[in-house]
C-alpha cells in the first residue's frame, strides 16, 4: 500500500503549531471587533466569472480551478483538445477557489448593496489558495485576516489602522516593529516632478524593490523600464536617508514636490493622517515615514501601509492601503475604502523566532487523573467533572496501564498536572497531585487541588 | 456588465449570522478543549489517493476534484475523450477538497505514528464540501466540528463523549435535546438471532428511515431486500416501545438476544457505558437507550449516538460512534476510536428557530461616539482609545454627516450607546450619552460614561 502524502505547498497543522496560530486569531479577530468591524465569511469557492481578470495575467493562472461536476467532458472535441488546456478550462471548470480576501468581499458589497449601510467595517479570516510554485514561506494555502471600511474616505480611518496595527502587535507581544507608511499620490507626485507623469506605476515596480536589490539595482531597471537619465537624476532625495523625524521628511518632501498639486495632496494627508493618530493618545508610536515605500498592488490610491518586525529576517508582516474603485469590476464605482492584511503564516514564524509566544498559547489540558483501578474512577469522574466545570482542562486517562506509560502520556501533551488515585485515596479522600514541571508530589483535598490549579 | 453571483449550494455569512455561528464554534472549541481534546487543522486540498475509495462510488462522485495546474491537457488524447469524463478525470485533476474530517484525520496519523503519543485525542473545526445536489438544508460547503479519541477501547471514551455532548448543549443554551445510544454489536446481534446473520448492514440502513418512513415501509423495505417473513416477524421485539426506563430496556434486550454472543457483548458495553456516565454526576441525563438507531456509516462498529433537538423539525445536529478500524485504508490496522461530530449549521437553525442565541452573541459594536466637528474628535479619540482599553467595542462616525444619519447607523449596526460631542461638550468636558433601545439621554463625565456602558 502507497503511504498517503500531502500535496505540496500544503501543511498539517498539529495540536502544538495549532494553539499557537489559534492565539494569533483570538488575537487578532478580538481587535477587530473592538475597532468595531464585523465578521464576514465568504464561500471558498467562487464562480470563475467573478475571479478571472481580477488579479492579473499571471494570477489567473494561478487560480485553483474545480473541474465541473457529472459528464464534464461530454461536449469536448477534438478541436477543443488542439486549442489548448487554457481553452479548455472554461469549458470544464466554472468554478475556483479564491485567491484573496479582497475580490470576494467586493462581489459580497456588490450583491448586498440595498442592504448594506455604509459605511460598512467588515473583517474577515479564511484560508486563499494560489497554484504557485511551493518554497520556503510560501504555501498553497495559507489564511489572510484582512479588515477593510468601505464607504468613506476621511483619513479617521487610515487613523484607526495605524491604532489597530500597534494594537495587534502589542497584544499579541510582538513590541518591537516598524510600521512604514506612505501615499501613493507622493508617489505619483514623484513621477510628475522627474519628468515621467503617469508613470508610477513602473515607478512602484521598481522602487518595491528597493530592500531587496538595493538603489543601483533599482536605478538599472528603472532605465530598462524607459526612465531617463534626466528623471533618474531628478530622483536623487527620495534616496536621502538619515531623517527619521516626521516633520522634517514632511518639510523636504513639501519642498522637493511643491510643484506637483498631487504630491502635494498626498502629504497633506499623510500629514492630517498622523495628527489624528496623534490625538489618540498612542505612547510609542512606531510609525515611520518613508517615501520609497510602494507596495505592488496597482489598486492603491491613497495611503500605504506596511509592517516589518525589527530583529528577524521576515518579509513584511502585514500591509494594506486605500483604494478608490474596490468594486468597479462588478459594476458599482466610485466606492472607496481602505484595509489592513494580517499575514499569520509570517506572524507565527517572527514570534516563533523570537520565542514571543505566551505560555499559555500552548498549553491544551491541565490535568490528567490517572485512576489506577475501576474502583478509583468513583473519585476520578466527579473530580473531571469538578475541574471543568472550574474552566479547567481536565482528562482522566481512559486506560489502566503501567504507571510510566501515563505519565509519559502527560509529559507528551504538556500537561503541568497529574491526580494519581489509588485505593488509598479512596479511602482517605486526600489525592496524590503531582507537579510535572517541578516533579514534586502531595496529598492534597479536592479544594486545594483546584486551589493549586487555577493558581 | 453581468451581476457577480455565489456558486449553488454556496452562501456568504453577514456580521449578524457570522457572530451568533462564532458563538457555537467558540463554545463548542471550549468544551473540546476542557475534555482534553486538542486542535488539529488538514489541507483544504487532499490527494485523490488519498480521498478516493473511502465513501463508496457515490462519494467518489461527489468529490470535487481541483484541475491540474499548467498545461494539464498536454497529453489528453482523442481516445481519451471517447472514455469518458470518469476516465479523463484521474489525468487532469490530482487533487480534490476534502469530503469530512475524518479520512484527513486518518492520513495525519498514519503519516505522524512515530511521533503521535497514543491515546491521541484531537478536534478539528473545518469546511468541507460535497458536490451534491443543493437543497434546503443542504450546502455543497458546510463546517463539521469533530472530536475524536483513537488508540484505546476503553468505554470511558464513551462516558466522555456522552458528558461532552451534555456539556456542549448546556453551553450553547439548547436545554431540550435527546441523545439517543446504541451498540452496532447489539444490531449484529438482531441480525443473528432473526436469522440474518451478517446481514445487519441492509438491516441498518432500512431501520435507519424508521423516523421518516414509519415501521410499516420499514418491514416492506426489508422485505425487498430479502429478509424472510419469518425474519421479520422475529424483528418485532424492536418496535416495542413503550419503555424509557433504561434497566428495563436493557432487560428486555437481554433476555431477547441471549442466544448471541455479539449482541450480549453490546448490552454489556452500553450497561457499563451508563454506569460510568452516572459516576460523573451528570444531573438531567438526556440518554435514551434507542435499540432501532442505526446510522449510515458502516465503520461503526460499537457504540453510535444521534442526538437530536426538541420541539424542531431538524434532523439529527449531532452523531458519532466507534470504529475499529480508522487508518486500516491507509495500511494502518486496529486502530480502535471513538469520535462525535457537531452540525454547525443545523445548531444554527434550531438555535435560530427556537430564539436561544443570548444577546451577547449577537452583539458588536457597544459604542459609537459621534464628533460634530473637527475639534470635537480631541474629545472623541482619547475616549476611543480608552473604551477600548477597557475591552469595549467603540467606533467613531468617521465622516461629518446629518445627526439622523449617523444614528441610522448605529440602529442599522445595532451599537446600544451612541455618544455625541460637540462644541459644548468639548468645552465642559460632559458627553452626551444616548441609550439607543430605551431613548434615553444623558450628561455623564468619562468614568460614569464607562460604568454605565460596562454595566
Amino acid at each position: 500500500m502507497q503511504k498517503p502524502t500531502l500535496p505540496k505547498g500544503t501543511r498539517d497543522f498539529g495540536p502544538e503549531q495549532m494553539r499557537k496560530r489559534l492565539f494569533i486569531f483570538d488575537t487578532i479577530r478580538q481587535t477587530f471587533q473592538r475597532f468595531g468591524f464585523q465578521p464576514l465569511e465568504t464561500p471558498s469557492m467562487e464562480n470563475l466569472s467573478v475571479l478571472m481578470g481580477k488579479y492579473g495575467d499571471e494570477g489567473d493562472q494561478l487560480l485553483f480551478k474545480i473541474l465541473n461536476s457529472g459528464d464534464f467532458a461530454a461536449h469536448l472535441t477534438e478541436a477543443d483538445l488542439q486549442s489548448g488546456s487554457k481553452k479548455i478550462t472554461p469549458k470544464i471548470a466554472e468554478k475556483g477557489l479564491r485567491y484573496d480576501l479582497t475580490v470576494p468581499f467586493a462581489r459580497y458589497v456588490v450583491m448586498n448593496r440595498n442592504s448594506l449601510t455604509l459605511p460598512f467595517k467588515r473583517y474577515q479570516m479564511q484560508p486563499v489558495w494560489r497554484a504557485d510554485r511551493p518554497q520556503k514561506g510560501r504555501y498553497r494555502e495559507f489564511y489572510q485576516c484582512d479588515a477593510d471600511v468601505v464607504g468613506t474616505d476621511s483619513l479617521l480611518c487610515e487613523a484607526e489602522i495605524v491604532l489597530m496595527i500597534h494594537e495587534v502587535f502589542r497584544n499579541l507581544g510582538v513590541a518591537d516593529f516598524t510600521l512604514k507608511i506612505n501615499n501613493r499620490k507622493i508617489l505619483a507626485g514623484i513621477a510628475e516632478v522627474i519628468g515621467a507623469p503617469g508613470q508610477e506605476g513602473a515607478l512602484s515596480v521598481a522602487i518595491d524593490k528597493l530592500d531587496k536589490i538595493g538603489k543601483e539595482k533599482v536605478l538599472d531597471e528603472l532605465r530598462e523600464r524607459g526612465f531617463s537619465e534626466e528623471a533618474i537624476v531628478k530622483l536623487e532625495p527620495m534616496f536621502e536617508s538619515g531623517d527619521t523625524d516626521e516633520s522634517s521628511i514632511i518639510g523636504k518632501l513639501k519642498t522637493w514636490l511643491a510643484g506637483s498639486d498631487t504630491a502635494t495632496q498626498g502629504i497633506t494627508e499623510l500629514e492630517q493622517t498622523l495628527q489624528l493618530v496623534e490625538q489618540y493618545g498612542l505612547a510609542d508610536s512606531n510609525v515611520e515615514i518613508d517615501p520609497t515605500l510602494a507596495r505592488g498592488l496597482s489598486y492603491y490610491t491613497g495611503a500605504i501601509f506596511e509592517v516589518k518586525a525589527n530583529g528577524v529576517s521576515i518579509g513584511s508582516v502585514s500591509g494594506g492601503g486605500r483604494y478608490d474603485n474596490l468594486t468597479g469590476a462588478f459594476g458599482m464605482p466610485g466606492l472607496s475604502g481602505v484595509g489592513i492584511s494580517f499575514g499569520v503564516d509570517r506572524i507565527y514564524d517572527v514570534m516563533d523566532e523570537l520565542n514571543l509566544f505566551p505560555a499559555s498559547a500552548g498549553q491544551g489540558t491541565q490535568v490528567l487523573i490517572i485512576p489506577f483501578d475501576a474502583e478509583a474512577r468513583s473519585v476520578a469522574l466527579p473530580l473531571l467533572s469538578t475541574l471543568r466545570s472550574a474552566g479547567i482542562a481536565a482528562e482522566a486517562y481512559p486506560d489502566l496501564a503501567k504507571v510510566k506509560k501515563m505519565l509519559d502520556y502527560a509529559n507528551a501533551k504538556a500537561i503541568p498536572f497529574v491526580v494519581l488515585i489509588g485505593s488509598e485515596e479512596v479511602q482517605t479522600g486526600l489525592l496524590t497531585l503531582k507537579n510535572m514541571v517541578t516533579g514534586e508530589q502531595q496529598k492534597v483535598a479536592a479544594d486545594a487541588l483546584m486551589q493549586i490549579v487555577l493558581a
